[in-house]
């Protein structure tokens, strides 16, 4: 087995990710996390919490899965979210047309659907099944479709994003955060994507999990205001420029904005925060690039796009995170189906003055002389410049194609100094995508490498403690009540202090080792007889697999210390002599 | 406004909840999670959390929202899951038809379609609308469905619950509790039902939050190891006797399983455990009973059943937790229709012995006597018992309706002792069942109240600390430089130790405390001049509006241990003699 199948036997036999349905035979495209996949998962969408909702003061938000048809027309999801496909009029499969002639044509995404099926006759292609004459190629719309309500009403979408429902609650969020800019909302949550043929386990599913912030900033200004913090780190940017390298180029994200590689500090800010929770999470800075869209790949709309991209076993470099400036373009479509102003007022810091010519037409005087028409002639002469009124002479104006002669007698007007406050502006968009699923994937990924203990393989998941599914394993050195007590009683204290706390009696002590070590425990605690002599218990750590001894009374804060990084092991207790190491199959 | 309705005005004015899709026209039956919901949810998550995974060790496990037909076919959801319809052949609308003869017949759910149509003719009644003609009655399935993949060729429902996933991973949820009882799965998340007309706000979504666990436990033993932890808390159970008198009997959990009322302790545990869980996240006790199910109410299989109830203003008492013993009934099913075994092999504590009676027919001689006939007559032979193959002489046997006499040579016979280890049983299933949304709209009308400063209302949210969705608001006295910078300061250190921290400076000191009482913020540190002069801060607390001083440096620290519980509001600081009390308009 090579490492991608080990990490895929390993999470499926273990509790990670399960095919979905395999009792009623499965569907491609669906996976459930299992009992140590759930917990992985919720701590990663809890540190994501930490970084983009909680440190940055942004919303985070729960909009439903299901959403109205309006919604998708504005976003362009119904009309442009689809597939090409083609059915074989024999054994009727479907296929994607358009990897049908991948070996032809380079990229086929250029072709229109009737290219597409040119270039199937042409080249004679039939059913990759049974040779049988392909279809014409029709285009397939990847969202759910449901029905809502009885009598086929109103017609549901699963959420292809998670994003539109920020866009769509543009007019309360600006009221909660006190109609000023910037503001970002945030939501975590499951799309969906009818893919035609869903592969490579969790990394193309039909319902998966998003993290979406949407930050919306005045165009007028894409500084941000806490860039110093970031503005040193270094990290391998793989620019436009440094694609056509073919070749990374590391430095500081200072450099990057000043050199134009980033757009602007905005973007550059979010860049460097994700790169931040990725390696957080446990993702291999070596194995980990951040890609700029080439200006073919970039949607119309962006004013600049970087990817997040993981190296792979065996499937190479996948986008994890796409992080970009969406300009206004969301909500301009939004405001323009919906018919609702999305823009927001923004007051300049100094109120411009301005100034402004009023004409005061003497509608007493005009009245009697134009009658029906003196209210004309009044918008006539407020059509006119300053220096057209101030001749001094009558005035000539045109109305409903009758010239007239105006009396400067007839109107007055000033020039005035106006205070202009602020002005109406729709905000851009700085947009971080993270796929959830992805990510999960890439850590048991990065996390995953095998030793050798005692001349057996050992495999171990190095996650980090703040991810672990299962953070301490308890375990009794024998099945003993005057050992299984004791060792309850911290079971119960430790999960009393929320800690994800594993009990296991079964096998030997090493056996017992080896387990956790593959599910990527970082602790073990370990009751035997002197607990019960001396009062001390053993913790193991994982990765090191030294262990130290710890007054019972202790074993609690050690842990929490432990955990969260405040402690170091070798400082946790009293080492214990290797000839006296546990850590092997007895 | 009565209090149902300042309830749900604050909680869209503030951002709790939203109707959901308001830019495209809305629709019933969907809500938004605002920037102080959604964080208000996940808290309360996060409690439930502690309390059905981390505390009690059970596996909380994700699965796809969309399922495969197989699982409601097993589930009974796509034949029962459904409400009879009737339609207007005027107007088209759309109706309930059991409601529409409910001022009719008390319980319109014992009758068939058919009863309720013959009762809508015989009394005549007209659609509601137009008056016009009403169709026959129809079934209405609840479940969102949809086509998974292209080409109609797979049907896939949105789940109307999340247990369902548990029950279908009941083969690998075994494996991974290394094939012992009991063990318990959980989920949180998403479940759908297409409700004709979705009402009552939250109460009733076509898209809810559900939290449920699913605990297999051996039905031979129905105690619970943790029982004594629990039996002496007292609460209010509204039993089916208690019902029939019209009032709750207060008793502890011993009383009410020693007495029969519920009906086993591992049962009376979870309801234990979900009392304790509502009065955790703020549920009031005074308005909290458990109903147990009446008879007539009870699911067919179902052992015994317990409601928790909340009094809601306006709307009266509401279901939204449930508790039941649902017996095998749901893993029998599934094994029915998969056709994959669902038990689980029990050993016995002891090896239990039993007699058995081993028949050796003797071949090498049956053989040549009795040719093709000498299987059968082995067979016949092995039927017998010991009486009969013991009484020395020949034995008969029918073979193929021919009598043959077997001389007892031609046999060896004898009783062994055989050790039966165990049996293959199907596990019951515990599973309390939580409305989550329902219970987010509880603590909202459970916390809200009323009071006067001033002379003017003040408008409170009194949550607990641990759910409330900011924990702690930084304002600085004024908008000056000298202040909110070191207001900035305080905010990013409390943020930074994962507090939701909002920063506020629009308005008065007194208007800003108003805001942050209503939305149910339990501290605010006030940054002012004696920050600059002295180095302290004032802490305010909602609930009795006293304020302390505390040096800048042990800001954060106190907040945590306010927050959490460990430190009491007068022990905090130096209290703010009521003279200089800033809760005022100023």
């Amino acid at each position: 087995m090579d490492k991608n199948e080990l990490v895929n036997e390993l999470a499926r036999r273990r509790g990670f990710l399960w095919p979905a349905f395999e009792l009623y035979g499965g569907a491609a495209g669906f996976y459930d996390y299992g009992p140590l996949g759930a917990p992985l998962k919720r701590r990663i969408e809890d540190i994501w919490r930490q970084y983009f909702v909680i440190a940055e003061g942004f919303a985070e938000i729960e909009a439903p899965t299901i959403g109205v048809e309006g919604i998708y027309q504005a976003s362009g999801h119904l009309s442009g979210f689809s597939d090409p496909l083609t059915s074989c009029k024999e054994c009727k499969e479907i296929y994607r047309a358009d990897h049908l002639i991948k070996h032809i044509i380079e990229v086929p995404d250029a072709l229109s659907n009737q290219e597409i099926y040119r270039c199937i006759e042409d080249n004679e292609i039939g059913c990759p099944e049974c040779g049988g004459k392909l279809s014409e190629v029709y285009e397939f719309n990847l969202m759910f479709k449901t029905m809502i309500g009885p009598g086929n009403k109103m017609t549901g979408y699963l959420r292809p994003e998670t994003a539109q429902g920020m866009f769509i609650n543009f007019p309360r969020l600006l009221r909660y955060f006190r109609d000023c800019l910037p503001f970002a909302a945030v939501q975590i949550g499951k799309s969906f994507r009818n893919e035609i043929s869903p592969r490579q386990g969790v990394i193309r599913l039909r319902e998966f999990t998003q993290a979406e912030a949407e930050i919306f900033i005045d165009p007028r200004d894409k500084s941000h205001p806490r860039f110093s913090e970031v503005e040193g780190i270094r990290m391998k940017f793989y620019s436009q420029a440094a694609q056509e390298k073919g070749e990374e180029e590391e430095m500081t994200f200072g450099e990057a904005v000043e050199k134009g590689i980033v757009a602007h500090q905005a973007l550059a800010y979010y860049v460097a925060r994700t790169y931040q929770f990725l390696l957080a999470v446990g993702v291999s800075p070596e194995r980990l690039r951040f890609r700029q869209h080439k200006a073919d790949e970039m949607a119309h709309y962006a004013a600049d796009c970087w990817d997040a991209e993981v190296f792979l076993d065996r499937l190479g470099w996948i986008e994890i995170v796409g992080v970009a400036d969406r300009t206004d373009y969301d909500l301009k479509a939004h405001a323009k189906v919906s018919g609702v102003n999305l823009s927001v007022f923004v007051h300049y810091d100094q109120p411009i003055k301005r100034s402004k010519l009023v004409v005061k037409p003497d509608f007493k005087a005009l009245g009697p002389r134009f009658k029906a028409k003196a209210k004309a002639v009044g918008e006539a002469l407020r059509a006119l410049s300053a220096e057209e009124l101030g001749s001094g002479k009558a005035v000539a104006v045109v109305v409903n194609g009758e010239s007239l002669e105006i009396d400067p007698s007839l109107f007055k007007f000033e020039t005035v100094e106006e205070e202009i406050r602020g002005e109406e502006i729709v905000p851009h968009v700085i947009e971080p995508s993270f796929g959830i699923d992805r990510i999960i994937y890439t850590i048991l990924d990065h996390s995953f490498y095998e030793d050798a203990v005692d001349g057996e393989a050992r495999a171990v998941l190095r996650f980090k403690p703040t991810v672990a599914p299962i953070e301490v394993a308890v375990l009794p050195l024998m099945d003993r009540l005057e050992l299984t007590g004791p060792a309850q009683a911290i079971l119960s204290e430790l999960r009393g202090r929320g800690l994800r706390v594993d009990y296991d009696t079964s096998g030997s002590i090493g056996r017992r080792y080896r387990r956790n070590d593959e599910i990527g425990t970082p602790f073990e605690v370990t009751v035997d007889y002197e607990t019960l002599e001396l009062g001390t218990v053993t913790i193991r750590d994982r990765d090191s697999m030294q262990q130290v001894k710890v007054a019972r009374g202790q074993v609690a804060d050690r842990l929490t210390a432990l955990l969260s990084g405040s402690l170091k092991f070798q400082d946790a207790g009293d080492p214990v002599a290797p000839t006296a190491k546990k850590d092997q199959n007895d």
